[in-house]
């Protein structure tokens, strides 16, 4: 029977410190989430693969995880497909159901299906676990949770201006000082393909825009040849590459690139908009940037665009992204409803705040007090002033069994517990506690009263 | 594209106001869990398939989600039961992983696979959903989730003491009032079996004397001499059926019938200790009360049983239940590691709240107060108002559009949000705020600090 045991690969076991730390940041992202008037919903994790499937792309249906029916499911298995032996004909027939890839379609599908119930504008957030079967790698899980927010049901740019003023109200919160919003909006990219007679080739133009931190100028202008796009449009792109400067400098150089642009100058009033009002409230420790190149999800997106970089002194991808998009439940038959949302990337932003050190040290809600156990009498005895400790919210316990000293000393020294309890004849008859610091060593005999207060 | 969208069956998607309530349980949960000691671990939603196939019987096993492996899974399938069209042999073919079952079989894999890491005694708990293929019901469910506690590596019997005040805690802070926490012993049931010779039917018998409630007395013997037990066996059992008082006398009719059987006296024995000990510190609200009959899970439990009733107003079954097993491990080849936990049923624990209208009201965090939108101008000058009192821990939020005043007071009133602020031109001027009490319809002019005090 014996089996060594393990757990599948880009999954995790989360042992109470990391626990601790995990749901640290879950908080503190729910409590801002709150305090902003976004509202929590919870889906299941699976839905109906038809909800799901077609959702994400050819590449995003392979990495579902589909779930095999139950039962005698090879007695609808779909003859064509078993006689040929094709695995991917025959899912449809033998799975129907498949883990949630993301929460974005699952809150589309709950908003058509809830709409009656709804009232709009709708604020909602969402945290919940995620599973793709991507290949297992440094950061990339196979189960990872997300946290969402979204406001469906209007336009208002003061939306894009509220998300801004959340992020940096978040990374605030977590002292994590130095994170950069960029921002940029699908009607510039629009625009900016326009101007270079581009429009036909709008996601080549951007996906390759979007590599110019990593590639270098040079190698996206190769890119963007290999994709068609002219010599003389490429050219026209030159003041893109030199954008520099504040957010309003900025503006002006895109002012005069987009002049020609209807769309362009929309995404530009857009962003000055944005830009504006956060110049009037001011953000606490985050920088607002706007970065031209930015595009992910572009065939999503249709307004603002959203990304969040960790302090330039960590080594790590973004920590966040969002943006706006004109047609989320039209998948599902609903239409004209706009919607803005972000998320936040809870693994990154652990690794981050790990790496800098900005994990509070009282973040693991550890036993505060561990009575040592001399035997029955003195446990029933220790067990009361538990009691009144817990009562009083302390974090309180009895060490199980009568063990030699030494082993339950050593017990509350490995647990990290701070203070233990000593209860003898000599306590019980005077009704007293011996408390012993076990950073300092120093022992006191206390009343329970001064033992709450102590300890507290 | 237009599809109707729905949820599988069993599944359910939670509105904002059934979160705030669940969270209300798992909150008050996870709190007591923490001050009595109890720390919190996470596993994956997946398990590898050999992890979790054989331990909860045919029927469990039946019952478990199967993932289909990714990619071209049928190369891989078994081929004698691929031809033959066998659903059971295939599976294991093209699914390696599924959907855990329970937290019990995820955390005893956890304590084999680190257990070199792990400080014993180990005082876990977890918080998180399980999937069953079960045929959906009322207040049966695909996903829900379960609630565990559990110490590890101690056989102190003080444990059983701290869950049945641990119970107490929970339901006292639900001010769930008149939960009986019923108790029995492994020990008294294989007792009672060996007194009227039907040892080696243990199972038979406790499953029939489990159902004395339901079925009564009659039918109760009726299906024991239908299970091959004797008669005369049975008649001796007539004690047992008229076994009322209290804990004490109970106890004592229990030495008389039990007599003979040193596995029962033992029972005996850790009953009176647990009893003696919970008289001794007291419960707040909860009764304890010794029930022979209860068996639950009877092959996996080796001393404690124990069971929570809602009070008996209301009609539902267990709310909670749990026990001691000395063998959790051994199925990982982890020997002699004696465990006891317990566990809470949300999903019942709601329905008990609900029905007792036992939720306090201020159970969902809603928007306390909602800016009404005039223009840019204005709402520009309420979102440094709205900056501040969030800061001050106030949850505001800025109707996103300039729609029609009616339009937006309907808005707060439908999302019962208590306070609206109204600014506009002179409120800028004097840099005041209209404050409307959407109860009472009373209006006033405030400072920002009035309007925080005024809001809190």
């Amino acid at each position: 029977m014996a089996q060594k045991p393990s757990i599948p690969k880009g999954t995790r076991d989360f042992n109470p410190e990391q626990v601790a730390k995990r749901n640290y940041i879950f908080n503190t992202i729910r409590s801002t989430f709150e305090t902003f008037g976004f509202q929590s919903i919870e889906t299941p994790s699976f839905e109906n693969s038809s909800t799901l499937m077609g959702k994400y792309g050819e590449e995003g249906d392979r990495l579902i995880f589909k779930i095999l029916n139950s039962g005698d499911y090879l007695s609808k298995a779909n003859s064509e497909a078993y006689e040929t032996k094709d695995s991917n004909k025959l899912t449809s027939s033998i799975s129907e159901k498949a883990l949630r890839y993301d929460l974005t379609v699952p809150f589309a599908r709950y908003v058509v299906q809830h709409q009656n119930e709804i009232e709009f504008p709708f604020k909602r957030y969402q945290i919940q676990p995620v599973w793709r079967a991507d290949r297992p790698q440094k950061g990339r899980f196979r189960e990872f949770y997300q946290c969402d927010a979204d406001v469906v049901g209007s336009k208002s740019l003061w939306q894009e201006v509220e998300f801004i003023q959340l992020y940096d109200t978040v990374f605030n919160a977590l002292k994590l000082n130095g994170v950069t919003i960029k921002i940029n909006n699908r009607k510039i990219l629009s625009g900016i393909a326009e101007v270079i007679g581009a429009s036909d080739k709008l996601i080549d133009f951007t996906v390759a825009l979007d590599k110019l931190d990593k590639i270098g100028e040079e190698k996206v202008k190769e890119e963007m040849h290999s994709k068609g796009i002219s010599e003389e449009g490429i050219s026209k792109l030159q003041p893109l590459f030199t954008l520099s400067g504040t957010f309003e400098s900025q503006i002006d150089s895109l002012k005069a690139i987009l002049s020609t642009s209807e769309e362009g100058q929309k995404g530009i009033k857009e962003l000055a908009f944005i830009n504006d009002a956060i110049s009037e409230l001011g953000l606490r420790t985050a920088a607002l940037q706007l970065d031209v190149t930015l595009a992910r999800g572009l065939n999503y997106y249709t307004g603002a665009i959203f990304e969040v970089s960790a302090p330039s002194e960590v080594n790590i991808g973004s920590i966040g992204g969002g943006g706006r998009y004109d047609d989320l439940t039209g998948i599902f038959g609903m239409k004209d409803v706009s919607g803005v949302g972000i998320s936040f990337g809870l693994d990154r932003i652990y690794l981050v705040l790990e790496e800098l050190n900005l994990f509070p040290e009282t973040v693991n809600k550890n036993v505060e007090v561990l009575f040592i156990n001399f035997g029955d009498k003195e446990a029933l005895f220790s067990l009361k002033a538990i009691k009144t400790l817990r009562k009083a919210g302390v974090n309180a316990e009895l060490y199980p069994d009568a063990a030699k000293m030494k082993k339950q000393m050593t017990h509350a020294n490995r647990r990290r517990i701070p203070f233990v309890v000593l209860v003898g004849d000599q306590e019980i008859t005077s009704n007293t506690y011996t408390l012993k610091d076990m950073v300092s060593g120093d022992q006191c005999k206390l009343s329970i009263d001064d033992l709450i207060s102590k300890v507290k």
